[in-house]
C-alpha cells in the first residue's frame, strides 16, 4: 500500500469555491450565498518526486511532457503515484492554494440537508489527503470577467499535487472531526498559507451533502474543500512543502518542485 | 462488444465551447479568439434504455437516484452502458445541445499547431459516438453573469447521454473526415438540431491539438466537439431522438427520456 492507490480509481475531483473568509477578502470576490464547486481533470493529479515513493516506471506526466508532441499510449500505471514536478504554463501566473482533499468510501447521493449532521465523516471517507488547487490565475480572471468556464485554468497538467493518503483510521476518532486540522503551506522555507479547518464556512459534510445533490460521489472521488488566505505565484525552481496535522498528530510532510512547462503552450486571450 | 466499453474506461470527457456560428448568434455570445474547453464529469454519462443493449445488472444512476439518500457503494458497471432517462433538476432550464463525441486512441500531449494537418483522425481515435452536452442554462447564466464555474451547470447526474462508440474502421476511409458528417435531433418527432461538421469553426484536428497544450488526452478520453444552432428546453416526458451519418452512411439512431430528477435538488441563487 503506497499511499497512491486511490488516485488510480479516483473518477473525479471536485473542488469547493472560497470557503475561507479571509482568502475571499484578499481576492475581492464575493461570498457565495451557497457553496460553489468546480471539477478538475484527474490528468491533472501529481504526486511528489521523493518522499519514500519510488516512481513509477512510466511516470505518465513526465514521459508525456518531456517527449513532446504526438505521444503514443502508455500504461497508465498510478499506484504508486505520478510522481511529477508541478509544470508552470508560459505566460500564466500559477498561484498555489493548499487544500484538504477528502477521498471518498461511500458512495454518496441526493442526501437531504436534514441528514447532514447525521454524515458521519469518519464512515463515509476512506482517508485524507494534503492537496493543492493550482489555479492559473490571470486565466481564471479572464475566465471571470468573460463569464467562460474556470476548467482550463485549473486542469493544467500537473494542477493537481496530492500527497499520500492517511487513512481514516488513522485519525483519534475521539477528536472532533471538523475542528482538528491544521495545515500549512511553505514556498522555499517561508510561510505562506496557514489553514485551520475550524474556519471553513461549509463543513465536510455539507460539502459532501450539497456536492451529491448535484452529481454522484462515487468511491475514491477526491474533494479538494477550500484554500485558506495567502495564495501567491509560483516560479520555476521554487521548492513547496504542504504539512498537515489531525490534533496533535503530524499526517503529512511533502515536497514539490516548479519547472517551467515543457511544450508550445504560451498563454493568449480568449 | 456492446458498443459501450469506452465509456468504462474514460477519464475525463471535454468540450468545446461555442463550435458553430449560428449557435454563437442564437444565445447572444461573443465569438472566442481562440477555442476553449470545459469538463464534464464522467458520472454523468448514461446510455439508451433500449436498443439492443440489455440493462446492466446494477445502472448506477438508477440505482442511485431511485434509493434516495444514503447508498452504499455498487460495483460501476458501465461496460454494457449506463441505461438511464435523462433527469431533469427541478428549478432549472435544461438545454439539449446535440454534439459529435470523439473517443481517443492515442495519447496526445503538446502537439505544436504546425503539426495540427498531420494529425490523422482515421488514426488518433479509436471511434465516434452521437451525445448531448446537457446544460441547465439557467444555472450557466447565472454563472455566467457572476464569474463563477459551469461545472455544476454542465455536470449534473445524467447530463451526458452517449450513443454506442461506431469504431473508426466502420467510417468510409476515402471520405473527409472533417467535411462528412451530418446530425439530427428531434425532440418529440420535431427536428430541433441539424448538425454539420463543415460548419464548425475549429477542426476536429486544431480542437485536439488545442486541448493537447493544456491537458494531456489519454485513450478513452472523450471530446465533445460543439452544437450547432437550435438548442432549447426539455421537459418530463420528452422523447430524444439522435442521428448521426458519414457521407451516405447512418451511423447512429438512438433514443433518450425525460423524466423529473428525484431527490432534494432544487435551483437556488448562488
Amino acid at each position: 500500500m503506497s499511499g497512491y492507490e486511490f488516485i488510480q480509481k479516483a473518477s473525479k475531483i471536485m473542488c469547493i469555491g472560497r470557503n475561507y473568509a479571509a482568502h475571499i477578502k484578499e481576492l475581492n470576490n464575493t461570498t457565495p450565498k451557497q457553496p460553489f464547486f468546480f471539477l478538475k481533470p484527474t490528468s491533472s493529479v501529481i504526486t511528489p518526486l521523493s518522499n519514500n515513493i519510488k516512481p513509477a516506471a512510466k511516470s505518465i506526466t513526465q514521459n508525456i511532457l518531456k517527449t513532446g508532441s504526438l505521444v503514443t499510449s502508455v500504461p497508465t500505471v498510478l499506484h504508486k503515484g505520478n510522481p511529477s514536478p508541478i509544470y508552470l504554463p508560459r505566460g500564466i501566473k500559477t498561484h498555489h492554494e493548499i487544500e484538504i482533499a477528502l477521498i471518498m468510501k461511500e458512495k454518496l447521493s441526493n442526501v437531504p440537508v436534514e441528514e447532514c449532521e447525521n454524515l458521519d465523516l469518519f464512515k463515509c471517507i476512506k482517508g485524507v489527503c494534503i492537496s493543492l488547487d493550482l489555479t492559473a490565475r490571470n486565466l481564471q480572471d479572464e475566465a471571470k470577467k468573460k463569464g467562460l468556464p474556470w476548467s482550463i485554468g485549473k486542469g493544467f497538467d500537473t494542477f493537481c499535487p496530492l500527497g499520500p493518503m492517511v487513512p481514516v483510521e488513522e485519525l483519534d476518532h475521539s477528536l472532533n472531526f471538523q475542528k482538528s486540522f491544521k495545515f500549512k503551506l511553505f514556498v522555499n522555507g517561508q510561510l505562506r498559507q496557514d489553514g485551520d479547518s475550524t474556519l471553513m464556512l461549509t463543513s465536510f459534510s455539507k460539502i459532501l451533502q450539497h456536492i451529491s445533490n448535484v452529481m454522484v460521489l462515487e468511491q475514491n472521488d477526491i474533494v479538494l474543500t477550500g484554500t485558506p488566505s495567502g495564495v501567491g505565484e509560483l516560479h520555476p525552481g521554487d521548492v513547496l512543502k504542504l504539512e498537515m496535522s489531525f490534533g496533535d498528530k503530524k499526517l503529512s510532510d511533502v515536497e514539490f518542485v516548479c519547472e517551467q512547462r515543457p511544450g508550445p503552450y504560451t498563454f493568449k486571450e480568449t
